[in-house]
């Protein structure tokens, strides 16, 4: 292994994140510089994962680059704002290879691209523990029209994007569960784990039309319960709306509990929002010309809390509240 | 222990660290959202500490904090940026007692009163490997008028706030080094250490005076050089002119080749910055209204690199660049 220090790391690695991006100094200065722009708010949000926990310390670097940047970018959008900069800190292990963290850059250098966001500083330290990557994703959105969990009422539509589910299976079929499935489905379950979508596109369409979002991290069940709480409302929903991908309704053909999986799972990544029933053209055209898709999966009522109803309309029983980090 | 979860962390020890801050939504969204300030610009920073690397972990969590959140405030001073929020990320592991967090948090309070800053964000997570924190500060400084390493040039003086050196000699002692010190000295130089002074108000007051500013972190020959490499010039600094305490004076005194610590050691967190040779009584009454000690240590030459020299002009060897993170 090549001997490294902290300023070398910077000046060939994370520096040439920072072109195009007058902000980052170069990452030659104490901080970043953020102009303001008038009648903008900036959204922040702050992620971290750490090896052996959030990710497998064998799955591709470049994959985990995209996945962190792509995790904090979903937090954006589901606030309604673009992608401006990002701060990042890498906290290295001595036995970390350079080859990874080249590669780490590189999945990082494909997605600012994909997202139009750059790299504007950061700290680099070593650590005697597994690898840790924290992110400080910056967004801008126009004043007053950021999305918020707390924006529902009663009566309003339940919406998601996407499908929910595929990266909770997709981790299970990591784990060598899911054995009686189909390979070609296996491995988009793992794709939609390693490679969530942000729906950014959709949540800037979102802010004339939401009444309130947020997106899907700790699964459909728990997220909407943070939605509910935070507006004072009680969302229902209808588990057969919930829209399914071909290799999840494989999976759960062959096992139906995985329903508790899908509701619970988290790592989605999909806009969960709220909208007024006589939004409905518009929100469907909103993401149209987004191209996603779209479903209505349930409605919110007068009271509290979250429930999950079967074809019969019998409850499901949602029996844990999503992933718990401890 | 008692069992806990990233939901109930944050309800019981980091929310009540955002009062007073609707930036924050109570941690209850997806994201931070900070309104534009017209006229400012943001300044951003991060820095992560490891257990074990950056602190001991029988060091008072307390202070962790205090100086978790200093560091950062340093680099906000460093541009002439006012403290505004700060992000914060936790990685925990299983073994941390929550008397521990308890008093982090504690530690993390207290300073939020005296530097005028706001928890705004951030993310709990857990590790099998050591405490990671990691903090994002945000500054604000009118547009335009950020201080930046690049700014010096040829015949400016060259100054140093408060004293160098007293943090790199507390971290010796409190490496059983320094023995034939007195007790006293001692506890002051580990106090230095454990709780820098970052210098917001005197980061301000340079707006307008300074030419380029830089915060000793790496130690000030490194942080020095720097400044020489980003605005293109030769700092010469007489040794003897550098602010010494009284306890690193007595130091000094038992072992002079103390010196090196002094010029390389770092974590002082005090300003170094250049102002022209007319600013002279301007920077002076400046520092005096902020109640801080300024010295003039050196000037800047045309040519390239750093040079320190001793009582009789010869020049002192500083043989490494400042510590290395790896």
């Amino acid at each position: 292994m090549k001997r490294r220090t902290e300023f070398n790391l910077i000046e060939t690695l994370f520096a040439p994140l920072t072109r195009g991006i007058p902000e980052a100094l170069g990452l030659k200065d104490d901080a970043a510089l953020l102009s303001s722009s008038p009648g903008h708010e900036l959204v922040m949000t702050t992620d971290a994962l750490v090896a052996g926990i959030h990710f497998h310390a064998n799955d591709p670097a470049e994959l985990i680059g995209r996945k962190l940047l792509r995790v904090s970018v979903s937090d954006l959008a589901s606030m309604g704002a673009e992608p401006y900069v990002y701060l990042l800190t890498v906290v290295v292990p001595a036995e970390c290879e350079e080859t990874w963290l080249e590669q780490f850059a590189a999945g990082l250098a494909q997605d600012q691209d994909t997202f139009g966001i750059h790299l504007a500083g950061g700290d680099t330290v070593s650590t005697n523990g597994p690898l840790v990557l924290s992110l400080t994703a910056i967004g801008k959105v126009p004043a007053g029209k950021a999305l918020r969990r707390s924006g529902a009422s009663e009566g309003e539509d339940i919406w998601v994007s996407g499908t929910i589910g595929d990266a909770a299976l997709g981790l299970m079929g990591m784990h060598g569960d899911l054995v009686a499935l189909g390979e070609n489905d296996r491995a988009a379950l793992e794709g939609s784990y390693l490679l969530p979508q942000p729906r950014v596109g959709l949540g800037v369409a979102l802010r004339e039309i939401g009444r309130s979002c947020i997106d899907v991290s700790d699964g459909l069940a728990a997220d909407l319960g943070h939605v509910c709480r935070a507006s004072g409302v009680r969302g229902e929903v209808q588990f057969d709306h919930i829209p399914l991908s071909e290799p999840a309704r494989a999976a759960m053909k062959v096992d139906p509990r995985l329903a508790e999986a899908i509701l619970n799972g988290g790592d989605d990544y999909e806009l969960l929002f709220t909208a007024s029933p006589t939004s409905r053209d518009t929100v469907l055209r909103a993401a149209r010309n987004c191209a996603v898709n779209v479903a209505r999966i349930g409605q919110m009522r007068n009271g509290s809390g979250v429930v999950i109803r079967d074809v019969k309309g019998a409850e499901i029983d949602v029996t844990t509240a999503g992933y718990t980090h401890f």
